[in-house]
Formats: structure tokens, C-alpha cells, sequence
């Protein structure tokens, strides 16, 4: 061992303050041995924040040698939402999964999903954790969790994802912590982890009204008793930079701004909006630019991941306050939010996914929820998950969560992919994530449609005229004549010999184009 | 008029105790010539409960004449849920609805909006409300409301649905009561109406945690100023008979009730269950008749619409308490109900349907959901509203809300249609409202298919096995083998070639079969 790892892993040694927790302590290798082929396992992790850096590797080799050696070794891995290539990658990449849930987006998972090697059950993000509590997805054997500290208690400073940490914890027979000494001691008393949920029916009401407010603890709750292993590491989260705003999202950005200033305008919003949900990736960090430049001031954000476009709005001032379950920053704003955290710490609150996401908390705070989408068909079904309707992509996350229940759903995407070969706006969704019951606003940098109380021939005129591609727009008008024409029924009329055919086209030829 | 008449509206004014109410009193052709042509009318009525019975048929006539005289008329009509012939059927066969929201199942305006003749916005039962006081749906110019009585303050005894009448008489600029003295009085102290909703961001929990409790008020608050007539009347709700029990619906009722004994047994329901939510129709009423015949005792119910079998389980004590939004009984258990209402007043709550359905309040309480469907296919995808992908059958009512946010969401259907000629088990379902990620358990007579936790093909293979009808189990294993022989993807394998071609053989042949 190098005298910086050595000096580093002394950092995170000193993060363990709990004497007992601090006689657990062994290498990463000595850890993943106590997992054993068949086991669930929890991990902490949302969207590549706070993850455990080295058990799942570690895991990852012991898996390999048992292959090698003929043994049969595959676990069900469980996490908070997607991770990162020392997590999903290393473990799928040695065929050591055999089921997923509830999210993922990492090439190697995916390949091996499409290819049919891995089961994936694809969950609402705020459904995980009750399934879990009420015994619908099976025994959890072991957490392995990322945590920024632990108190002379025993209680946990969580990392920069909470997710299902909670409940795994609380699960799980038994319990392995990664102390994760590169991960800023100031996170503490940003997290907000409510204690408060329960089995029907004992359920209570859950007493916020706020996006700011805190009404849970700062530390997880963790009985040392069902600490099996405790593992000192310093690694960075995966932080991956976003592209640049380019043209077409910046024109999403702009038809979304025009149409929430024409719903102030109309008093229909206040003039100061309503929380902002916004979902993961490019688009989604492009319309909070937007919204930075924008002429909104003192907002608030009631979300599932706080992106780099969210926190540039933090030091702006234009949004006030955060409430998320994940920090996914690129390197230069984990940087920068490493180094001015006390700005920020009354300012983001991280909570757990199942009231980042819960149903409860959505409704009633009326969000305004931006969520990015692979395709949506002309009556304003989306997918959200599905390539050609047979692969996967990621998978649902917190979409259908902050769509059915939000004050406004708005779905956006750009209106073509592939350079012009994919309509996004297309006949029939090959996969409907969300109902055309649960999408009021589609937008692509064409322009925006606004689909409240419009009957679904209505829809489709709407969504050909303002959203779709002038090259796919003349095909889309003629599928819908035709369907018209063909139609058992003019309510949703669809001519189902042709209904995918866009699609299959792409299939067989590179691209839906006739 | 006829002495009989005279004596029955007598017994009318009788129920009108404010003074100022009872000047406005008039024919229901002086009220309905107060509905100018397009406005937006809001109508009392959920599930052919409580609407009113006079107005909208002098209406049509008035509709009718101005259509004869080669004036257009048309309005927009918004109510609860459906209706019935003297509502919708009158209003729909004169071409007098423009835009019918949120929900129908008359058969003369199916055939109006499958012909293209007026448009349908099909929306979550709970969503409704607020999008008419966030401004979403347009302006609501008058409401049509049949109520019990008035008492001597103007506040209003409600009917035999709440619905949305809250927001109708609230939201409307002018309120015509219709005040039926066919329904019973004993009604009077049966209602919750909850006025602690408000618009975001000033909503606050609904602090209810059991299925019976009262938070609100017993009337309906009502400006008199507001009242621009009060229209007497003696009629009965539309009161249809549910089917007996047949073997089928026994047989899915028999598979639900060995499902939840096991898991009473595994410990994920304790033995009085949880709250019961079930659809409309004659399958959940004879889940229901099952039931009152089971093994559980002590049970509560959280539902929309409470049926002839929900009543049984009232008179048995099989079942404690039910809350609804509406009585939807058959003319003997209206009889019933009404010569022994004093048994049920205590034990019956009748709900505004933003209550009934909210999604804070299903999620708390923790549903069995159970819910009719049209056809599912294999990945677990739900279709309640379309036949053949383009006709509109009767609309999402409260399905989505249930659904989603139930503890356990359970959606059944015999496994064949019309004789055999359509399979409710289809490769891809040719319309989707509720989404693999909403629906954990499918029943058909043939078996039932517990999708908890179980991958896209997992569940393709166990819902063929369980659910499908022998004549159509083979087909689809073919279909699901062929898929995954071509598909780009093996998480949700589809040929996009034959996905709907079952459909398209039944619109050309008369039959999915080969």
C-alpha cells in the first residue's frame, strides 16, 4: 500500500467514530466474501452519487474466480437508481447479476439485458422501497452502502445519494459500509431521512408542505449489531460532465419558458412558479440553464436529482431552495460544491427516494415536472424506456411518479434522433410508459403543444403541427388520414397494419423514413 | 298535471326549506332556457347515480328545436362519471355535446364519439377537480345538480353521488338545482365533503387515516345568490341490475380469494385484509359475492362506487364500513337500501370523488385494487378503454388512481370475448392505460398470474400459463418465441410485424384466431 492511500485511508479511518463499528474494519476483498452466490443485495447509489466504490468490484473478482472454477455465482442487485462502471459495469460485466431493479443506465447492464442474460424488473422509484417492506420482491440478504461518516452512536453521515438507503438498512439481515473519506464531511446535516413511514394500515400523513422543510433526521439509523464489515475507501462519485446547451435544447429550453410566462400571465402559475421537478440528462440540465437566463425568480425545486443546471440556479440565486434524493454533478460543480457547501447546505435538503418521489408529497405541492422521453405517438402516449418497443434503454425512474401526480407533466425530447433517421413523434408508441391520461405538454425544439382538454384527434393535430419534424410531418398528417379513413372507431383512430411500421422500417432499413 | 304529480312535487317543495331558493323555483323548461349554446355545463351524476333527471332532457328538446330552426347548439359536458339515457343518451342524440368529459358509458354517445361526432377527454376520476380549478378545462358557465334537499341555510343535502359537485356549484358561474324527492331523505348525514383542498402552493395533508372517517362537512355549501332556478323533481337513479354471479366470474372471484388467503398466510396482509377498492361491472360484483362468502371477516372498503355485492357485505358484517362516491345499486338493493338506511348511515360514506380517488389517500391506506380490464397482453400492459385500438369503450374512470397507488393492483377479465373470437390475452395490447409498472396481478377464469417482481418475459410466460384460454395458449407462446427469435431486444421481445395482428384479424375476420 502506497503512503497516500495509506494517508487517505487514514482520512477515512477517522470518519468511523464509532469504536465498535471501527473492530469491522477490513479490505474490500475480506467484505465481498461474506456475500455468497443467491443473495439480494441492497446497494446505495442514484444516478452515479454515493455508490460503494470497491465491495462491488471486489465482489465482481470473487464472482469471476467462481465462474472460472465452475461454480455458478449471481446475485439480484437492488439499488436506489442507476450507478456506475465499478458497480454495474463490473458486476454485469462478469455475468455476476441475475436481477435488476429498480433503474439502471450502464452500457455493459443493458447489453446484457437485451441480450436476455439479465432479468430486469423496471420499477417506479417511489414504489421500491414499500414492495421491499411489504415482502413482494423477496429477502434482502445484505446492504452494502456508501456513507460520508459515521457518529460516535453509530448512526450514518449518508453520502451524496440517499435513495433506499433507509430501507435497505433496515431490511437487510446484515449490513456492510463503505466510509467513503473523499466525500465532503459538510454533507452533514444536509440530508433529511424520514422516519416516519409505515405498513398499512398504520400509515400517517406525512406533515410537509414545503420542498425545503426537514421533517426526518440527518443520520440514518443503523443497529452496529447488523455491521458485518466496515470498508475505509476515498473515490470520487462518477460525475460525468454534461455536453454544452446545444441549439436544439436550448430552443426546448425556450418554448418551455414561453409557455410557463404565458401560464403566469394567464394566472394560472404564480409568478415566482411552482416547484420545479426536473428530470436527469442533458435536455433536462439545458432547460434549467434556460430557466437561469430566465426572467423566474425566487424558485423552488421539489426533484429527484440535482443536477449541475440546478445548482448553477443555487448560486444564481434564482432558485431558493432544493429538495432532491441525489446530487449528479459534473467534475467542475462537484468541485465547486465541495468547496462553498456551507453556502449550500440550508439550501439542498437530500432525502430519501420514497418521499423525493412520493405520490403524496408531488400532488400536493403541484410541481411543474420536465421529464425527457424516447418517443411519443401522435395521441400523446410517451415511452420512456423502449428502443423499436423490444430493448431497453434505462427505464421508467421517477417519471411516472412526477408525471401522473404533478400540476403540470411535461415530456420533451428533441423531434428527431439518429441525424434525422428516428421521428420522435411517431403513428403508435412501440412502449407507453405514460398514458395519454398523464401528458398534458409535449415539446421538441419545433415547438411546444398543449394537449389540456384536448380530445385525441385534437392531440394529434396539435402534436403533428407544433412538435414533429417538417420532415416527418406530411407522413405523420397521412397516417393520421388514413387511420381516420380505416378506423373501427374515430376516438383514437390507428390503421394497426401501419401502426409500427415506422418502426420495423427503422429495423430493417436505418431509418423510419419511407 | 296529473293530481299524482302534483302531490309528488309537493313532497319536493318540501324539501326546499330556504326561502329564497324556493322563489327561484320553475319548470325544467324555464331552467334549461337559462343554458345558452356553448357553454360548459357541469352535471351532477357518477355511475348512474344522482344526476339530474329533468333539466338535461328539456334541454335536448330546447337543443332539438334550435337544430330544427338551423341554429347550432352544442355545449361542453362535464359530470362525475356516466350518467344515464335521461343525461347522456338525450343530450347525445340530439348532437347537443361538443366536448364530453371525464368519463361515459352510454351507448349513444360511444357511437357519437366513435363516429367522429364529438369529442371525449378521457381523465383520472381524481384529476378532474383540480384541473377545473387550475384553470386547465376552460370556464364552467352553470351546473346542473340534483340534490336530496335544501336546508333552511341554502347548503345542500346531497344525492346519491358527491362527484364533483363541490367544484360544479364552486366553480360555476350559475348553479340549477334540481331537488329530488324520490331519493331518500334518511340520505341526509351520509355525506363527507371535504373544503380543506386549495391550490398549490397552498395545499395542506388530508388528514384522514381510515376508510370511514368523516373530515368534512355533511351538506354542500352553496351561495342562494348563486341559484338561478330549482327545479322539483320525483325520479328514480338509473338503478341497473347486475348479472348473477356466472361461472366465470366465480372462478376469477374463487382465484382472488385463494391469492389473498395466501398471503394472509405469508404475512403480507393481516387477516381483516386491507381497505377493498373494486371497479364497476358485473365481474367485481361477483368478486364482491365471493367475498360476502370467504373466509375474511371484519373488512373495510375504500372504493369509488358502491355495488349491490359492497351492500351485501354490509348487511352480512362481512364488511365494517365503505367509503364511496357514489351508490350504484340494482332496483332491489336501491329498495333495499332505502327501507333500511338508518342500518347504513353510520357505516356508508359518500365522498366528493377528489376524495374517493386521491392518490394520497389510496397510497395511506395501503387498496386492494380490483379492477375490470379489456385486455392485458403478455409483458402485463393493461387496456381498459379501446377496442381494436381505436374505439373508445367506456374511459379510464378511476382505474389509474387505484392502480397505481393501491397496495395490490389486481386487474381481471374472462380470458375470452365474444364467444371465443377475441382473446383478452394479446401479444400487444392495442392500447395502454395502465403500464407493465402499475399491475402486479392479472386473474382471468383460468388462473391468476402474480407478476410481483418478475422480469418482462417472466411475466409473458406466466400470464400465458395462468391466464390465457387453452384455445389461445399456444398463439401466444408462438408469438412470444417468434419475438424473441427477432427481436432487436430480449427485456420486452416483440415482433413489430405481428404485434397487433390479432386485432387486425379480428376486424377483418370477426376472430383473432387463425
Amino acid at each position: 500500500m502506497s503512503s497516500t492511500q495509506s494517508t487517505l485511508e487514514h482520512a477515512a479511518l477517522q470518519r468511523i467514530q464509532h469504536e465498535g463499528l471501527r473492530q469491522k474494519i477490513m479490505s474490500a476483498d475480506e467484505a465481498a466474501a461474506l456475500i455468497q452466490p443467491g443473495f439480494n443485495v441492497g446497494m446505495s447509489g442514484f444516478t452515479g452519487a454515493g455508490y460503494p466504490k470497491v465491495v462491488p468490484q471486489a465482489l465482481a473478482r470473487r464472482i469471476e474466480a467462481a465462474h472460472a472454477a465452475g461454480q455458478p455465482f449471481r446475485i439480484g442487485l437492488w439499488t436506489g437508481a442507476s450507478t456506475a462502471p465499478e458497480l454495474d459495469g463490473a458486476l454485469a460485466k462478469v455475468e455476476g447479476i441475475d436481477m435488476r431493479l429498480p433503474y439502471q443506465s450502464d452500457p455493459t447492464v443493458r447489453a446484457k439485458i437485451n441480450a436476455g442474460h439479465m432479468q430486469y424488473v423496471d420499477i417506479h422509484l417511489s414504489h421500491v422501497a414499500q414492495f421491499v417492506w411489504f415482502g413482494f420482491l423477496g429477502h434482502l440478504n445484505v446492504a452494502v452502502i456508501e456513507v460520508a461518516g459515521v457518529l460516535p452512536d453509530g448512526s450514518l453521515i449518508p453520502s451524496t445519494s440517499v435513495g433506499n438507503n433507509k430501507t435497505w438498512i433496515e431490511q437487510a439481515d446484515h449490513v456492510i459500509l463503505e466510509v467513503n473519506a473523499w466525500q465532503n464531511p459538510g454533507l452533514q446535516g444536509m440530508h433529511d431521512v424520514y422516519y416516519g413511514t409505515a405498513l398499512p394500515p398504520h400509515r400517517q400523513p406525512i406533515m410537509m408542505t414545503e420542498p425545503g422543510q426537514r421533517i426526518g433526521e440527518a443520520t440514518l439509523r443503523c443497529d452496529p449489531a447488523k455491521v458485518i464489515a466496515v470498508v475505509p475507501t476515498h473515490a470520487s462519485d462518477r460525475n460525468s460532465a454534461f455536453a454544452q446547451p446545444d441549439a436544439q435544447s436550448q430552443a426546448i429550453a425556450g418554448h418551455i419558458i414561453e409557455f410557463l410566462q404565458h401560464e403566469v400571465a394567464k394566472g394560472r402559475l404564480p409568478k415566482e412558479l411552482l416547484p420545479l421537478q426536473s428530470g436527469v440528462g442533458n435536455i433536462a440540465n439545458a432547460v434549467l440553464a434556460g430557466l437561469n437566463e430566465g426572467p423566474f425568480e425566487n424558485l423552488t425545486a421539489y426533484t429527484e436529482v440535482l443536477q449541475d443546471g440546478m445548482l448553477d440556479m443555487l448560486k444564481s440565486g434564482k432558485l431558493r431552495t432544493a429538495s432532491c434524493t441525489a446530487l449528479s454533478l459534473s467534475p467542475e460543480a462537484a468541485a465547486y460544491f465541495n468547496t462553498h457547501i456551507d453556502e449550500f447546505r440550508e439550501r439542498i435538503v437530500i432525502r430519501p427516494q420514497e418521499i423525493s418521489n412520493h405520490p403524496e408529497i408531488i400532488r400536493r405541492l403541484g410541481l411543474i415536472a420536465m421529464n425527457a422521453m424516447i418517443e411519443c405517438d401522435i395521441y400523446g402516449n410517451v415511452n420512456s424506456t423502449h428502443l423499436m418497443g423490444s430493448a431497453i434503454m434505462n427505464g421508467i425512474g421517477g417519471s411516472g411518479d412526477f408525471a401522473r401526480n404533478a400540476y403540470l407533466s411535461i415530456f420533451m425530447s428533441p423531434s428527431m434522433a439518429k441525424g434525422g433517421s428516428i421521428s420522435c413523434i411517431v403513428p403508435m408508441a412501440s412502449h407507453v410508459d405514460h398514458t395519454e391520461h398523464d401528458v398534458q405538454v409535449l415539446v421538441t425544439e419545433q415547438g411546444l403543444a398543449d394537449l389540456r382538454g384536448l380530445a385525441p384527434v385534437q392531440r394529434a393535430k396539435c402534436i403533428i403541427e407544433r412538435c414533429a419534424h417538417p420532415d416527418y410531418r406530411d407522413a405523420l398528417n397521412e397516417y393520421l388520414e388514413r387511420a381516420r379513413h380505416k378506423a373501427t372507431g374515430q376516438h383514437t383512430p390507428h390503421d394497426l397494419t401501419q401502426a409500427l411500421s415506422w418502426h420495423q422500417r427503422y429495423v430493417e432499413t436505418g431509418s423510419m423514413k419511407p
